[in-house]
């Protein structure tokens, strides 16, 4: 039976087709349109039927676009296609409402009265916590976890000082797009009263290559000289933060 | 081909089997000893063959212990049945990271030289938020975004503060297991300077029966008194929150 018309936005997880959702497998075994940005390996792509139409969105719509110029690209392919009779599938890494700008396409879709369904998918953070054992939340010890993009922990910003404090009562914080920061984010963190002995997991290419450094943010920049990663990457910093691999 | 013998620690979302991965589902269709949560319905549990040992250690381990007998309780299961020679899936919902006590068992496992892989699932916030297409990044509005129990969002625990700036820098706040105490947490909410208009999503048996009510800080518990929802339940609460269905 083919899934009623309209726009599916589909997390993809993190990258490898095994973490897809049955729900988000089965919709792209069938698809028609698929609208996706770059994927980082194209295993999953390689899900999708020959018969598909596959738009590389994260390739048209590229660096030479600012932000806002580029959403509104991809809403109108997005409109299009769905105009033309199409069931479309908006195809995205992780989970479309963490950092995946889901909600800007969404809020485009409802108002221009086009049946959409988010379908959830898992995010790098949490995937990199259970392939490496990551604590994220453990009993008596931290019951919260933020996840932020490598912009809010800069120093500087508004809501620096309330991460510090939550680091201070053993929360972890999962930063997405952290990479090229990281160096100038310890640092902070350090001159604000963070121990330098706090722990710090960088994972790169998650379910995927799977590689990562773990130390402490006294450690972590020795080590990633010597072993430097490839993007995408997450990194996990607290006081719990090792791997129990 | 049957996989390697050893522990699984599978997260199998929020409770649709259509959100479990392909690797949980892959793992699930061959199992033979399954140690599992209360799922709340059955449904994912029938995707397990008839030839399957399967424990409800929810219901084993139930009231009449603490929580450290009752963690103790279901290590000493996972082992006796890995010493017995099967492979064993240890079920829990949504991602055995995010309030799942999975780090518990994964120091045991540890401990015992017992090999374990964890297969992380969606949780149920990140699913709500999808299912009820609820905003919980968006570019130029907030950054981050919080996962936290009931418990830590109750006034008088240290972290409280700091969450009431998370909330006033416009993120929003996922709790955990916070119905029976929402009352209590929007009106130390109030006092501590959040506005009444903040909005409140409640979701019920999120992937299952999908029920929800949205208002504010000020409306919900109104819109609750007319329409009481069932566990488990997910609250998501920010200055952006709404549903966007």
């Amino acid at each position: 039976m083919k899934a009623k018309k309209k726009v599916y936005l589909i997390g993809a997880g993190p990258g490898d087709p095994d973490l897809l959702t049955i729900k988000a497998y089965r919709l792209l075994i069938q698809a028609e349109v698929v609208l996706h940005d770059e994927l980082f390996g194209n295993d999953i792509l390689d899900v999708i039927p020959q018969s598909a139409r596959l738009v590389n969105v994260g390739k048209i719509c590229g660096d030479h676009q600012n932000q806002a110029e580029r959403q509104d690209n991809i809403n109108a392919m997005i409109a299009a296609e769905f105009k033309a009779g199409k069931s479309v599938i908006r195809l995205k890494t992780g989970d479309s409402l963490i950092f995946g700008r889901g909600i800007e396409e969404v809020r485009f879709l409802k108002e221009h009265a086009i049946p959409f369904e988010l379908i959830p998918g898992v995010t790098a953070g949490i995937a990199a916590a259970n392939i490496f054992a990551i604590p994220l939340t453990e009993r008596l010890k931290n019951s919260a976890v933020l996840f932020c993009t490598g912009h809010t922990l800069e120093p500087g910003v508004k809501q620096f000082l309330d991460l510090v404090n939550f680091l201070k009562a053993g929360n972890p914080v999962v930063v997405y797009m952290g990479y090229n920061n990281l160096e100038k984010i310890t640092q902070t963190l350090i001159e604000n009263g963070i121990s330098p002995e706090t722990g710090v997991c960088v994972a790169s290419k998650v379910s995927q290559k799977d590689d990562y450094v773990c130390g402490t943010i006294h450690t972590i920049h020795q080590k990633l000289i010597h072993k430097p990663l490839p993007s995408p990457t997450v990194i996990i910093i607290g006081q719990y933060v090792e791997s129990l691999l």
